[in-house]
Parts: C-alpha cells; structure tokens; sequence
C-alpha cells in the first residue's frame, strides 16, 4: 500500500463516522424532524474534541514526523474525514493505483463528480506516483483534461505514474477511468525540494 | 452574494459543527485520552441521521430543484462540511471573489494548503465567474499554476473572471492571493450544454 492505511485507533474510527454524517447531511431536508437535538450533540462533540485537542502550533510539527501528514492528507488520508480516502497501491509496472466510489457530498453537476475533486484526487494520486518513483516533489503546474462526466456511486479506478525525471522536474500523469472509460486524465510538472536526495 | 449563504437551519449549523469536528480531528492524537466515548457517540449520530436520511435517488432529484446543489457544493456549499466554505461575491467589475481561511484539514506540505484543494476552490471559483458572466458549463480543462506556497491560517482571496465567450466555450481565469501575492493561478476552459440559454 502506498497510501496511509485504515487502522484501528479511534481517530481513524472517529473519521470514519464523520464521514458517514457528512453523507448523511448530504442526504437530509432542514426540515426534517429530530435534526435539531442531533446538532446540539455535534456541537457537544466539537467542544469537547476542541478542549482536548493540540495548538495548531504543536500539531504542525507533531503531524509531521513519523506518517502523521499521509493520515490526514486530504485525498487519500484515512483520518481526515473529508478524504474518500483514495487508498493507492503499487501495480508493479510503475503505476500507482486505487479504487474509489463517491457519494453525494462530492458532487458537481447532478450525479457527476464535482470537477475541482477530481483534481483534488488526481493532484493526490500524481503526488504518490512520485513517491512510488522515489521522490515527491512540489505541484508546480496541473492540468486535468475532463473527457466524459466522472459518475458518482461507480467503482473509479485512480491511477499515475511518473513519465520523466529532469533533474529536480518530475513529469507525471495520471486519469480517473469509470469502467473501461477515462473520464479524467491529467499530467503534471513537480519541483523536488533542492537539497533533498532521492530515498528509493 | 454569487454562492449560497450560510443560514439559520439545522443542516447548516450540523455543517458547521462537523466541520469544528473535522478541524479538532487534525489535532488529535490516537492515544489521546476520552477518544474512544466521542467515537461511540459519533458513532450513533451518524446512525440517527442516517435512519432519518432520504435515499440517494430521491436526494439526487430533490437537490437539484432550487438552491440545494449550490447549498452542497463541495467547494462553495455551505452545507457541505468538506466546504470550508468558499462564499463569493460580485466585486463588480468583472471578478467573482471570495475570502477564505484554511485550517491543517487543507494541508499538503508542512504549513501549505494541498495542491489539490487549490485546484478544488478555483475550479469552484471559475464556474462562479461563469455564473456571473450569465452562464455556467461543464470543466473541459482546468490548469492551475504554482507560483507560491499557499500558506494555512491565513486570509487567502480567491478570484475568478470569465474572459471570453465563444458560442458553447467559455474561457475563464483566477487566482489565489494571500496577502500582495499570488500563490496560485488557473485557467479553464467550459463547454456549455447544448440548448442552454443564457440567463443574464
């Protein structure tokens, strides 16, 4: 697996119920009965995690040693609840991918995937294809090409490798397919940080 | 205001309390002690709206009459926990613009909004400057250039204006600024759906 896996420890639990509750939201009226006490609770909630959660000041150095940022990467971290999360694998002949299916809360036009996610996951996927190759590198340029609308609620195939490496440049690109069609496909310039070596 | 506003109803406030949720998340430890209560209590919320919920094909239907869609957007939509969200406004010469503050749940580097939720917000941008020019349409292409990193914890402005029409395409641009500068830059271009009217 290239991406942070899904794990037993309740940040990763609390995330995937947060997840249930934003689709949930997605799918409920103002007006439906007995929502206003479910606030109150959420709120309840918020408090609470907020007393005992860490300064951001903290959290930004804490979060980046050990795998702290690939858990809560906004595409593919398993405890950030606004990632699916896309989960990547090595393919074995130099691209990464993943499989993932999404709900109402990242919907563009009715039933299609919102444009601006498919970039959010394909940035993603582009960025573990360069760790895959063995370096990241920063997005420099991204330009994603939408073929067909991308379907909500269908198994999407996400997947990137990386084409070329010039010096600190990284070329790499990458495509959403829903069946046997590419519906997204995008390709990116990357900057590797200078001084850093490659690890692979 | 060009995006919907946030208002007075439970779903919205239950958006605004995830959202606290999903930002405290960011900052919590596993081992953190009281965790496991606030998951089992995640937990039933999540059940309780779930039960409560309209099925899928019945919301797809319901959302896209009046403002729901935009109400959902996972850029701009108020009642999208995933939305920070970006609210824009006519800035009356051309520019839809927007101003927007991203805790660690937008991060990518250390410190730096994820590539991909750049991405996200200006192609959200980018179809409300469609709207403000009279039409909206379907992202052909989006390229969105790095200039900066976009920093976290900062009021970031978020503009986007259309610059041509012809016939169906709609070419428009925007950027990101924090502060004097821009961070980021896009281009896209939109395809307008056969037989649609202009509205404005």
């Amino acid at each position: 697996m290239l991406t942070a896996p899904s794990i037993d420890d309740p940040v990763n639990d609390a995330s995937i119920a947060v997840r249930r509750i934003i689709d949930a939201l997605a799918r409920t009226a103002p007006g439906d009965g007995g929502l206003p006490p479910v606030v109150a609770r959420l709120e309840r909630i918020a408090e609470v995690l907020e007393t005992g959660a860490h300064p951001v000041e903290t959290q930004l150095t804490r979060i980046w040693r050990g795998e702290g940022v690939a858990r809560h990467d906004p595409a593919t971290g398993p405890e950030n609840p606004i990632a699916p999360p896309l989960t990547m694998y090595d393919r074995g002949d130099g691209w990464a991918e993943g499989t993932v299916e999404l709900g109402l809360p990242y919907q563009g036009p009715p039933a299609v995937v919102h444009g601006g996610v498919c970039a959010l996951l394909l940035d993603g996927a582009l960025a573990v294809a360069n760790q895959l190759s063995g370096v990241g590198g920063m997005t420099a340029e991204l330009t994603v090409s939408y073929h067909l609308p991308t379907p909500l609620y269908v198994p999407l195939k996400v997947r990137a490798r990386q084409v070329r490496r010039d010096g600190r440049k990284l070329f790499t690109v990458g495509e959403i397919v829903a069946g046997d069609r590419v519906t997204s496909s995008a390709r990116g310039l990357f900057i590797v940080a200078a001084g850093v070596a490659e690890h692979a």
